[in-house]
């Protein structure tokens, strides 16, 4: 009189069984048929843990490929581990479906988490699948290790130590420019490379975990560049209390956003004020430089000083070539 | 040439600031300041991690308190870690927001969320909060902790266990039932108190994360009662390979849930399928029942037998009381 065998499954069941099950290969994950997942820390670590939500027409666009979707929505979140010097160790999906997407999105969709999770050595641990009548939207809880006491905060930046930053700055937001009007890589005068380069940029963040060993080992303060560089910095600077004087001709541009700046000029408040760099503003004592860049270096990871931390009422002051400030009208992205 | 101070901020950051940050009383936590939360887990600990999300209209009532559901998507992740037998540490929120939701509902269910934060021990470690266009989305994950590999897990059922379940099983989806058509409390002649019984266990989950302990020392499995006590328990025998006979006539019912039984007997399908519980069930060898027992008393949490696990092919059989099987047209909840 037991239930016929095989044991029936809800749609719950079978969508976790048939996308998500094949990426949890951890043994913490216990194959996604527990309540909860177990992770054990190593002897003398901390947990450094961070969440991040992307809502479909917010923070990408519906149409955007389902892998990449999955794939930003892993490195954000990677991104505020690699800043804060922690070692990726998993994470937990929140995935709110609309009807509208089925089969085919959600294999691309798990393909592109599952890839993202191996590549970065982050787990899928567990996660929770429900349906919305609203857009899709994805919140990630990412968990990292370290030694004890050793998380970068924002709050260790000091007098004459020196601001880096790793790759290139404003990609992100010019990118979003180039996506939300097909006229725009026209008008910047983009061949095909560059409009491509500002656009990946956009789609797949980079995050630079392959730098957060040597971040934890010398910066005095680091944070993840999301919502642009001028106003992250400044929060750093708030944290730390102290300022920032940041040269604009040191920060590091890609050459397609040299170009689209040689044709405005103006661009250059959308690039240090706009969001979606997922790069790692740092702060390093003068001694500990030569070390970051040499093991930067090392880890394949662009890592340029573009300035130097003074002692002053905490904020962020951005010289051009002639010395003089350049003044924002709205520092960093927010949503509210 | 420093921005004048104070320190502008974001929205975000002052919706943070205002909201949040009163709530973030664990050091890790950084007071929300920080990309990242810290926590360093006790020595010989295993971490216990589990999320979910729920959705406006799908998981709760869009006009439901702002309290009540900051409440009950901590409590749904709460009765998780109840069942697995571990100590709550903290949390992370990810809330999506439509833009009708104002200052004084942030303010409610701020003051929701911290009131059982402190109730339960489990603090604000960390979150992140973004607009929607569609309805309120939260995500919550939270991790507690335990005694290395002793989390109490799915699949350790063994034939002759007894089956235990702690308060009382129906009520959530009675009480939707009733939310849903303000006839129905008429029509199952519940009187006033009654019917606010089951209203308010569908509103406000009740985890058992005081009978934890006692769980993690003696119960042989466990797992929290959401989608309806048959499915998850026919989850449980799954991942045990046993079998489950229960006889409906010990399976606990509240006052008010009898009474809507008394006009109805078929609500007791909705009873044993129907979600919303938050209640443990939970399998307990023979010799270890009255210790069980005896601390739930202590605990205060009402325990109650009501089967015990043959050696069969995986499933769950619920016997009436002339012994013949209940068969369901639906075992248990299912977004898809």
């Amino acid at each position: 009189m037991v239930q016929p065998e095989p044991e029936p499954q809800s749609g719950e069941d079978l969508l976790i069984a048939r996308y998500f099950r094949p990426l949890a290969t951890h043994p913490g994950a216990r194959a996604l048929v527990d309540d909860a997942a177990t992770f054990t820390p190593p002897a003398g670590a901390d947990l450094v843990l961070t969440t991040d939500a992307l809502v479909g027409g917010v923070h990408f666009f519906p149409d955007d490929p389902a892998d990449t979707i999955a794939r930003k929505a892993l490195r954000v979140n990677l991104s505020d581990l690699a800043a804060k010097g922690a070692k990726p160790a998993g994470f937990l999906l929140s995935l709110a479906l609309p009807e509208t997407l089925g089969a085919p999105w959600l294999e691309a969709f798990a393909r592109g988490l599952g890839a993202d999770a191996k590549d970065y050595g982050c787990a899928l641990l567990g996660g929770d699948t429900v349906r919305t009548t609203g857009p899709l939207t994805l919140s990630i809880t990412v968990f990292g290790t370290l030694p004890q006491g050793t998380m970068v905060a924002r709050s260790g930046a000091r007098p004459g130590d020196l601001v880096v930053v790793t790759g290139t700055i404003g990609d992100g937001a010019l990118g979003l420019e180039v996506r939300r009007n097909s006229g725009t890589a026209e008008c910047w005068r983009l061949d095909q490379r560059q409009r491509e380069h500002l656009l990946g940029r956009y789609l797949l963040p980079q995050p630079r975990n392959a730098l957060a060993e040597a971040l934890r080992q010398h910066a005095s303060a680091a944070m993840d560049v999301s919502d642009g560089l001028a106003g992250d910095l400044r929060k750093l600077c708030a944290a730390s209390g102290v300022a920032a004087e940041i040269e604009v001709a040191r920060v590091p541009l890609s050459e397609a956003a040299r170009q689209a700046l040689a044709r405005d000029p103006a661009l250059i408040e959308t690039a240090l004020t706009g969001g979606d760099d997922y790069e790692v503003v740092a702060t390093v004592p003068a001694g500990a430089k030569d070390a970051l860049m040499a093991e930067a270096k090392a880890a394949g990871v662009a890592l340029t000083e573009i300035g130097i931390i003074r002692v002053d009422c905490p904020g962020v002051r951005f010289l051009d070539q002639g010395g003089k400030p350049l003044l924002f009208k709205k520092a960093s992205f927010s949503h509210f």
